[in-house]
């Protein structure tokens, strides 16, 4: 892990209000021209129905690019308000429970959801803890090719909780890891796990990602 | 002008170079799938040429949209920029006539800059000044209508100096107007303008808009 810890900048709560600011009004700002261009690719893919595969591979494209830069904003905004987020135990596997739930109920989307039983809560920055996860899911659940299962297991190892995300995403596996771990810096995922004191790891197959959390176990049971 | 003055904000310095980071990586990130957007557009463009206006002009829209939110990122670039510049006396007319030299030569994009001779310098934060005229003139030369030139005029006023920047837009002035000073807080423009101690002002015709900038003049003569 690069040597990043946030405590490395104090930052007043003035700067960061300001700078949160700056970043909020520019996602509000981009949601409008990113959603105009979602409308225009369902339009060109109902018009456009005849036109070809090809043609409409790109209007799928144009909308799974939209969601990708909504993806980006939204870590832009976990990145800064990880700074600020005091860490605490956070009870992991039900905020995890919760998330897959909607995911099924909302999109039919396959989620498998492993969680030991008795798996102890999490030491994390706690205010944007469920965004953390909710942010993590997205992302796979994004870029996994449709008909495959999200697997997400939660579990002890040595002394730590250990969260991994598995997902099928297709030829370019390191493409999408970069995206969610671009060096050198890394950005929101990276930095909430630093902030928390764990680590980010991956395990690359041939057209699969496995993301790899490591926490230190929080205070309570689950 | 809402009383939004920067001096109300002290900003450690550590903390504008965290945020400016979060902010960078933000755009370098995005610049990706925005390009991606805008090639696939082209592509569309080539290969539906016989798929009737209402497509193409999708298409165009597209490409708009695209343009549109790289503006949008580098306006927010340049609102967290402002706060750290210095204020100094800027040779505004040098550097609108070497923007307008650029644009014409590129574009074909005709413009009219008519700068009264001797007119003085403008006092304004000087590290991104040329970064804001060049912004400015962007912002007009994304939403004018194509045929049509902006007009640019540069003169002294009531002891100011005055920078009045006009374009026909199309019907709806009012939705532009609100991209290049979004109430209620602005952004990297009105930001800028409030740095230098200055004013930002609009005159909206049915199909025009024209931003009025007034600044305090420079301590040296042009």
């Amino acid at each position: 892990m690069s040597g990043g810890r946030l405590d490395r900048f104090p930052v007043s709560d003035a700067a960061r209000a300001q700078a949160d600011r700056i970043l909020q009004h520019l996602s509000h700002e981009l949601r409008q021209p990113l959603s105009s261009i979602e409308s225009i690719a369902y339009y060109l893919e109902m018009v456009l129905a005849n036109a070809g595969e090809e043609v409409l591979d790109r209007c799928a494209e144009l909308r799974r690019l939209v969601e990708e830069s909504s993806w980006l904003l939204d870590n832009a905004s976990l990145s800064m308000r990880v700074g600020e987020a005091e860490v605490a135990s956070v009870p992991a596997a039900g905020i995890l429970e919760r998330l897959a739930a909607q995911m099924a109920l909302r999109e039919e989307r396959n989620i498998e959801l492993v969680v030991e039983p008795g798996v102890p809560e999490v030491m994390a920055p706690s205010s944007v803890a469920a965004q953390f996860f909710d942010h993590l899911l997205k992302f796979f659940r994004c870029v996994a090719q449709c008909a495959d299962p999200l697997r997400v297991t939660l579990r002890r190892e040595h002394g730590s909780v250990r969260l991994a995300i598995q997902a099928n995403v297709g030829p370019q596996p390191g493409e999408f890891r970069k995206t969610l771990d671009p060096p050198p810096c890394g950005n929101g995922v990276r930095r909430f796990m630093e902030a928390a004191g764990g680590s980010l790891s991956f395990e690359q197959g041939e057209e699969s990602l496995k993301a790899v959390l490591l926490f230190q176990p929080g205070e309570k049971p689950a």
